[in-house]
């Protein structure tokens, strides 16, 4: 059991952040990367959809062998963690928000935590309820950036269009100086390639990235369910997508920091 | 048969401008527009992907009884208008790229047309083809420009992000002053909105947008074969929808310009 490898589930490309920060924390692990890339993006799609997308491709997963399940996609994490859970009541789900509710806690002075995430992430409200189960008179303001994804995925992390998109979003935020909050939560695994131009806008703001979080997370629960990976293990990956192979190729490495190698990358139908 | 409605099809929200110019060429006629918001964008998935999909959008309005079938879509008209004619030899259907070429060459006066369209109508190269069918000595140079979909959709048509992000797209095109083209297709029903912003970054360049000769060619298609709305019809509209009818009724009238009332949407599933 335990040398199966760890299953990470996104509904596209970005949960390659996620990826990332779960490989250099447990390098010894093997881990199979499925991306819904002919359904992304989930961030403007109806919680119920998205329920019903997630748990086709744990399945999809769980059918390969998975030790574990680490849902990348805020959005999934938001709409689907307690349905996945439900259907797979054996297996260890977590999600990327209650690992990034509880760095936003940690990280806070004020504790006026301002999430940045998409728009289906936003509506759900599942930062706020995480936060405040942690810190209940915590203040938090969400904002709905959904430009930032396609503006990730076209690898413009940087420059004009980046600031002045990124100026746009924070501008409520940071216009009172009273009201301005001290951490700001990346709420969506495609904003961790934009975070210094993040950075640079918000000035003093703390941010939160919940990638490495969720594998601190990963690793206690692998340690505390006796599912480490055998010693000596040399961690592998694998990707599977439902879609367009070549665009993944192409756009992954802004995400994951590595290039991908076509022979690495599967195409398959959920 | 004339007495039914004209159905056409998108992948989302975009297709809303090919709509409107149809509604206000054809006021007398009835139309079904179903957009396939749960797997839209379709601009980035595969041609095989995207046939399949518009496939089985174009059997969902067939069963409901429509007398012919407007692909407003450039990606679906790319990828999917053979398979589509095949599969319904007695309807006429047509898409946006033909009347768009063909706007496109009426219009060009040095042979040198660019085409601003998603990755996967510039990967299919449908434009190209269609122009140099009519002008064959025609140079095409092709943009892919994906950030603008996000961008309309977001509202965000005029203002610094905007111009900032045509101006980033149209640099290479802009920047020898021998090889600029004089005409400009908006080769993605999301742009039409962005023409203004268009217009002003890309200076004396004529912009076509081919839902004006899409509506066009259907009132022709529709004189040809009998099947003009009996005089005195009152032309109604209704929207069928995968996925988030709150947001189509929240940003369709970005691109249709006119209020989307609850009562109109229907969700369907494919």
């Amino acid at each position: 059991m335990s040398a199966l490898p760890i299953g990470v589930f996104d509904s596209g490309i970005g949960g390659l952040t996620v990826l990332k920060a779960l490989m250099a924390r447990l390098p010894e692990e093997n881990f199979i990367y499925l991306g819904d890339t002919a359904r992304l993006p989930y961030g403007t799609k109806t919680a119920q959809t998205v329920e019903r997308y997630a748990l086709q491709a744990v399945d999809a997963l769980t059918r390969r062998g998975v030790k574990a399940i680490v849902i990348a996609c805020n959005t999934a994490s938001a709409a689907a963690l307690p349905a996945l859970k439900a259907a797979h009541p054996d297996l260890p789900v977590i999600g990327v928000i209650e690992p990034g509710a509880q760095a936003a806690v940690a990280a806070t002075g004020t504790g006026h935590i301002a999430v940045l995430a998409t728009e289906g992430t936003v509506r759900d409200g599942a930062y706020q309820r995480e936060i405040l189960k942690r810190m209940t008179q915590a203040k938090v303001t969400t904002v709905a950036a959904t430009l930032l994804v396609a503006l990730a995925e076209e690898g413009w992390i940087d420059g004009e269009v980046a600031t002045a998109t990124v100026r746009r979003y924070l501008a409520p935020l940071l216009a009172s100086e009273q009201a301005v909050p001290d951490v700001l939560v990346l709420g969506c695994t495609h904003f961790p390639p934009l975070a210094q131009v993040i950075q640079h806008v918000a000035g003093s703001l703390r941010i939160v990235d919940s990638a490495v979080t969720t594998a601190e997370a990963l690793a206690q629960l692998l340690s505390a369910r006796a599912l480490v990976a055998p010693a000596g293990n040399r961690g592998m990956v694998r990707f599977l997508v439902t879609d367009g192979q070549d665009r993944f190729i192409r756009v992954g490495p802004v995400f994951l920091a590595r290039v991908i190698a076509p022979a690495e990358v599967e195409r398959i139908d959920l």
